[in-house]
């Protein structure tokens, strides 16, 4: 069942990838490898770290295979998905969620304590996006609205990575922990919560 | 002679990164940067992904020496380079087909399926390109103008991934994969062929 | 002592980073993570090529909290800390040095050569920055203004790393290989010491 969630949360995110291609308009190879850098990158960039090497995002044909359909189903159907943002949005908090919990997971497995685990279980939500953003030419839409996206997923991240330290069982913290970040981020979408931007205008280059 | 010729791709990798950086009037830095980016980078980003470290490309001195070289002679000799720019095309086929072949044959190597070691080979022949772009701060060309480069370099990779999956000597798939990325990019670009771009406006944001 | 000095460069690498992040009117998210990957980031790509995975600056936790505290201080404090940009850059050059020689002797010790270890020396130095201005969505300063600053670096690790190939101590070799980086880039910033920009207007693209 984690493995259908995964999939399922690749394919959201690769949506949204193959979205912001359409709409820079981008070609075709551009839609299909933003799509596959938004769904499979938070986790290379994990596995890539912890050395967990090479990454089953890489290694299994399935996980290739998700984002490059979600690319070429965003490719021709663009208009009606376009349309969906909306639901793609609720989708795509869960995807966080669970990205994010089963980043610090693995990254706690492989020995590395709750900081650093907290810290790359955020990576593997948002580090897709991040990929997305640059290879599209924009600065990473996270830096910059002050949207309720990263501290949402570092919150969910961090009580995985506590309570798999504390030694809690897997299958007791990923639920609590998912939430935690799905329902932040969607609680504070709807209600337009906001993290906070510098005060004052910049200081003088 | 697989070595020259890999060593001759880097060359005309290079001298594309190290055109690009002129071009965008960076200075001495920029330039060397952005030839030894486009000419290793994608072989390293391969490495990295399949556990193949430290990387060819850095541990041996004439990876790095070849670049650098490149860089520093487009930066002095930059208008009679960009006047061979239509050859460094031609050049720069051969050096997608080899590369694209033998990054495929190399994940193979390292224990990856035929899908995996296709999209791998395609990274490792465009990878390069990606980097030099995003340092030049434009969105990368293979995304932007449905130009066929990323596609002949994953068919040439699938096909060389399919062959030594099903056993075919290297000394014998290697050419004809390679050539049928080289050709049909050679043809393509004479012919202006191109990948599709999305249908319609895009949607609004 | 190395571990306090390391520290210092990271906690002013990462204010560099954070002040660039509210200058580009970055939120709190963007401010942190530019400080985070400005302080860390060239240690984590020498690592993850030369597979010390998981880094260092990743698995522990003061490395992470460092940049984390200088990203708080300069999203709070921007208009003070950017008033003492001058004193900065004299902060900065110190852990330049330092990062570019500590980055050769750690090349050199997982058994790369003195070339590719003075190289990943230098990206130890310069990486951080690198990162910085791509997620600020600009091109790298240090390819730009014709500013000697990878040129320092380089110098600095490539006396190190030939130190070291030779077998001089590296409590010897440190300090006077760091203050080649250091002194060389203050005093060319002091007389305006400028890398060569190419010549003539770019060729016709």
């Amino acid at each position: 069942m984690l493995l259908t969630l995964d999939l399922v949360g690749i394919f959201v995110f690769a949506i949204s990838g193959g979205l912001v291609a359409v709409r820079n308009q981008l070609d075709i190879v551009g839609v299909v490898v933003l799509a596959m850098a938004t769904g499979l990158g938070g986790g290379v960039i994990r596995d890539v770290v912890i050395g967990a090497v090479p990454p089953p995002a890489i290694a299994d044909w399935r996980y290739l295979l998700i984002p490059v359909v979600a690319g070429l189903v965003t490719f021709w159907l663009h208009p009606a998905v376009g349309r969906l943002e909306r639901e793609i949005n609720v989708f795509d908090a869960f995807g966080l969620g669970l990205f994010c919990v089963a980043g610090a997971l693995k990254a706690q497995e492989y020995g590395l304590g709750p900081a650093p685990s907290a810290a790359l279980g955020m990576v593997t939500g948002v580090g897709g996006g991040i990929i997305r953003d640059l290879l599209a030419g924009r600065i990473p839409v996270i830096f910059r609205h002050g949207e309720l996206y990263a501290i949402p997923a570092l919150a969910g991240a961090a009580i995985a990575a506590t309570g798999a330290e504390l030694g809690v069982a897997h299958a007791v913290i990923i639920a609590p922990a998912a939430l935690v970040t799905t329902g932040w981020r969607l609680i504070a979408d709807q209600r337009g919560w906001r993290a906070p931007v510098p005060r004052l205008g910049p200081p003088s280059s």
